[in-house]
C-alpha cells in the first residue's frame, strides 16, 4: 500500500485491503465526534469512532462545559428568563461577528430548543434549574444557567433583550474542587448513549490521509494505530471532528499569528490535521484568524476596578463578558493591560465566591494617589489620572458614559489605589477552519459539498467568525455534529 | 470540451486540442504578470500573457507607483540616505507583521539592491533623485524617494535606524494634474521590455481552471475569451498573477470581513478565482485577513493635531504612516476617528504642498474651548477636555510620552478648536492569498511545492503578514513575479 503519511488523498484503487468497515466512520471523540456519532446511530447506521489518544473526551471533557442554547429553553424558563429565538439571533450575529455565516446561525438558534431535549432526553445530559449572576468565567458550583457572552452588559443590551445562554451540565462532585467539571458531564452521557446503540471506537488511531474514489467521492482513510497503518472504510460518509489548529505553530503563524505561544483551553492533539486533508481535497476555508481569548484574571476582581492600556486609557466595560476583555486585549491592546482599584474594592473582592481564586493576582503597585501610582508604573504624567478623573466624575453617579458598565459596578476609585500588571494575561483556541454547510457538509472551493466529506467542531468555522461567547464551542461542535452524523449517514 | 466554468482542475486528457501554446503561460499582466514575463524572457523562455481586461497594467498602473527597496539602493545613497540589509530586515519583520514569512522577507531585503537595479538597467525604470520629506500618502510632484512606512517614527525609530524605501518612478507628465502616476511608469517600461523580448500577450483572456496531469503536474489552463473557451498549454509552468480577492464579497466575509464593502486601490477584476483555482489542487493560503488599510484624509492636515476615537481617546502617533493609522482606526478602534485641531494649525496645514487636497474634510465643528467641542461632539464629559489636557501638557515641552510623536509635530491645541469627522474614512485591499515558497513556486497543504505552478503578486501572501508599507505591493509583485518568471521557466 502507498505510504499515507502524505496529507494527500490516496485514490481508492490503491487501497488493497479494507482493515475496518462502518456506514460512517468518524476521527475525534470529542464533542463533535459523540455527537456525530449518537445522530449516525440513532439514524440507523453503523458508526466507528476514531480517537487518536487512548479515551473518548477530547477538549470538551476538560471544558468548563458550557453549551450556547436560548431561545426559550427549558432551563430558561425555570431559572425565571425569557428568550425568543430571534433575541438570540440578533445577539450572535452581533457578538460573534463580522462576517457571521447567517445560514448557520439561523439554522443553530431555530434548532437550539429542540438541541436542549435532544441532549437531555436522548443523551441524558443533566442541568440543574439554577442560575449563577455573579461575575466570572464558570459558576463555581453546580448551578446550570449563567451569562456568557455579555448579553446583559454594554453595548448589546441596550437594543438586543438581554438572556443568560450559558448551559452547563450538572457537576456530580463539584461542590468547589470536583474533578469532573461540566465538560465531562456532557461528554460522559453523550458517550454512553453512543456506547448504548452500539457505536463502536478504536483507540490510539490518528488519522492521516483521505481515501478518494474515481469520482472524487470521500470512500474511506488511512490512519495510524501503533505506528501502523491501517485502512478504514466509510460506507457511506466520513466525519472529521478533530479540533483546532491550536498547537500547530506553522499555521497558527500563517493564520493567527497573535495566538502564537498562547494555546489554552486547549489540548495537544489540537494540530490542524484535518482542515488540512480536506485542503488537499480542495476543501474551503473561512476566519482562520478568529480565535477565543481568555482573560486570566477573575472578573469578581476586575469588574470592581478599571481595566487601562499600557496607556493608562481605558477600553473596555468591565462588566462584559470576560473572553471579550481577553480579544480587546489582545487584539486592540498590545495584549497589555493593568487593573487600578482601590483597597476598599479589593478587599470587597476577596469576600466574593469565585471559580477562579487562582486568577486573583496580588496588585505590583500600591500608592495613596493616582498621581503617585501613574509615576510608579512608568505612565506618562497625567494620563492615569486623566483616566481616573474622568470615570469617578461620572461614576459619582453611577454612570460609564464612556463605556457603558453597569450602574451596580461603576464606583469612584478611592484611596488607597493599587494596579496589577495584567500584561500578557491572553490565551486561548483558534476558531476558523473548514467551511461546512448547514448540514455539515465539507464545502469544496467550488460552492459544492465535497461528496462523503462531513466535518464539525472546531476544525471547522461554525457560529463564531471573530467574536466568541462561552458554550459557543461545545454548542456547534454538537448541534453541528449531530448534522454531520446525520448527514453522513443519510449519504450514499 | 468538458466545461470549465468551474473552479476544479481539469485533467490534461480531457482536453482535445491546444488553441495556444508556451513555454510559460502568465495569467494577469500587471506588476507581478509582467515581472514574470520579462525574466521569463530573460531566461530565455517563450511567455505568453493572458489578461482578463483590454489592456496591460491592472492595479499597479493606477497606483501611485511606490516599490518598497532599500539595504542601500543608489537612488538612497544619492539623496543622502544610509540603510542596511539588515536594518531593512528589521524594519520589515517588525512592521508588517506578526508573523511575517522570515524567509522571504530576508531573500527581498537581500535581494533589494540587485532587484533595484534590474529595474533600472534592464527595464528602464526612471527614478528621480531627490527626496519628499513632507507628510502626505505620495510626493505631490516627481521626486523619487518617501518615507513610507513610518520607518521615522514612533516606535520603529527608537530601535531601527530608519531609511526611506518607498522608490516611485519618476512622472513624465506630472507637475500636479498628470494624469500618468508612478505606477503607470512602472508598468510601461516593464511591458515594453517584456515586449521587446518577444513576450506575447492576448487580452480579455479570463482564467478559468488549471490543467493538470495525471501526475499533478500544472500543464496549462483553459480560460475564456469573447465568451468561448480557449485553451493554453503551459510547456513549462504557469504563472498566477491576477492580483487580490478585494473585490469578492463572499471571500471578503469568509476571510477579511471588515473590508467588506470599503474595497480601495484596487480593481474590480480583483476577484480571487487564481486563489480558489489553486486551492481546488490544496494549495495552501497565508494571512487572509490582511490588508492594506488607507485613511482618508490629508496626512498635512491631521499631523498638525491629534486623532482620537469614538471616545475622545487618543490612539496613535499621528506622524506614522498613514497606513498605520488605516488599520488602528479600522481594526482598534471601531472605524472611528475625529482630528482635533486648533485654528492655527488647520491654517498651516492649507498652506503646505500636498498630493492629496481632495482629502482635506472640513470641520464638522469649532468652538471656543475644548469643553464646548467635546459637548457639541456628544462626547461624554470631560473625555476629550481630559485627553488634550495630558497632550498639551507634554506638548508644551515639545513632548508626546504618550505616542512618541516628534517634537517638530508636537505642539499644544490652542482655541479656537475643530473637529473633523473621520469616521468610516478607511478603505483598501487584501494581503492574504496564496502560499509561495521564495522562489515563488504555489506550496501545497502537504508543505511540497505544486508542480507546475508559480504565483505572485497580491493573490499570493507576500512580504506583509499584518502590518503594511506603501510600496510592499509593488515591491513584492515585481520582486516575487520575477522569480516566478524565472521559476517556471526552469521547470521542466
Amino acid at each position: 500500500m502507498p505510504d499515507a503519511t502524505s496529507i494527500r488523498p490516496l485514490p481508492a484503487d490503491q487501497i488493497a485491503h479494507w482493515d475496518h468497515e462502518a456506514d460512517v466512520v468518524i476521527a475525534g471523540f470529542g464533542v463533535a465526534g459523540a455527537s456525530a456519532a449518537v445522530a449516525a446511530a440513532q439514524a440507523g447506521a453503523d458508526v466507528l469512532v476514531l480517537e487518536r489518544t487512548g479515551g473518548w473526551g477530547g477538549a470538551a471533557a476538560m471544558a468548563g462545559g458550557f453549551i450556547y442554547m436560548g431561545g426559550g429553553t427549558p432551563l430558561q424558563k425555570a431559572c425565571g428568563f425569557e428568550d425568543t429565538v430571534e433575541n438570540m439571533k440578533a445577539f450572535m450575529k452581533a457578538a460573534l461577528g463580522p462576517g457571521t455565516d447567517e445560514a448557520k446561525i439561523d439554522a443553530y438558534c431555530e434548532g437550539s430548543v429542540d438541541h436542549y431535549h435532544w441532549l437531555v432526553d436522548e443523551c441524558g445530559v443533566p442541568f440543574k434549574e439554577s442560575f449563577w449572576g455573579e461575575p466570572g468565567w464558570e459558576p463555581p458550583y453546580d448551578d446550570g444557567l449563567q451569562y456568557t457572552g455579555g448579553e446583559n452588559a454594554a453595548p448589546f443590551n441596550a437594543t438586543i433583550p438581554a438572556a443568560p445562554r450559558g448551559h452547563v451540565p450538572q457537576m456530580s462532585d463539584k461542590q468547589s474542587g470536583g474533578e469532573r467539571g461540566g465538560g465531562y458531564m456532557l461528554m460522559k452521557p453523550l458517550v454512553d448513549t453512543a456506547t448504548a446503540l452500539g457505536v463502536r471506537a478504536e483507540y490510539d488511531v490518528r488519522a492521516q490521509t483521505l481515501v478518494v474514489d474515481a469520482d472524487g467521492r470521500v470512500v474511506g482513510l488511512v490512519a495510524k494505530q501503533y505506528g501502523k497503518q491501517v485502512t478504514f472504510r466509510a460506507r457511506r460518509g466520513v466525519v472529521l471532528a478533530t479540533g483546532s489548529f491550536a498547537y500547530n505553530d506553522t499555521m497558527l503563524r500563517s493564520y493567527a499569528p497573535k495566538m502564537v505561544g498562547r494555546p489554552a483551553a486547549s489540548i495537544e492533539e489540537h494540530d490542524g490535521r484535518a482542515i488540512q486533508m480536506a485542503q488537499a481535497l480542495g476543501a474551503d476555508l473561512a476566519h482562520m484568524d478568529a480565535a477565543e481569548v481568555a482573560f486570566f484574571c477573575d472578573p469578581q476582581l476586575y469588574i470592581r476596578g478599571i481595566l487601562v492600556n499600557g496607556r493608562g486609557q481605558r477600553y473596555i466595560n468591565e462588566d462584559t463578558y470576560p473572553g471579550r476583555v481577553g480579544q480587546a486585549t489582545l487584539y486592540e491592546n498590545k495584549n497589555e493591560a493593568f487593573l487600578i482599584i482601590d483597597e476598599a474594592a479589593h478587599d470587597e473582592a476577596h469576600t466574593r465566591p469565585s471559580a477562579t481564586p487562582f486568577l486573583r493576582h496580588k496588585p505590583k503597585w500600591v500608592c495613596e494617589t493616582v498621581e503617585e501610582l501613574e509615576a510608579e508604573m512608568g505612565l506618562p504624567g497625567g494620563a492615569l489620572q486623566a483616566t481616573v478623573d474622568v470615570y469617578n466624575r461620572h461614576a459619582a453617579n453611577g454612570e460609564d458614559p464612556m463605556f457603558g458598565k453597569k450602574a451596580e459596578w461603576t464606583k469612584p476609585i478611592g484611596s488607597p489605589v493599587a494596579a496589577i500588571d495584567l500584561r500578557g494575561m491572553t490565551g486561548g483556541f483558534t476558531l476558523g477552519g473548514l467551511r461546512t454547510s448547514v448540514d455539515s457538509e465539507v464545502v469544496h472551493v467550488s460552492g459544492e459539498p465535497i461528496p462523503g466529506l462531513f466535518a464539525a467542531g472546531r476544525c471547522t468555522s461554525g457560529v463564531c467568525a471573530g467574536g466568541y461567547a462561552s458554550g459557543a464551542s461545545l454548542g456547534d461542535g454538537s448541534f453541528f455534529g449531530r448534522r454531520a452524523g446525520r448527514s453522513a449517514a443519510a449519504a450514499s
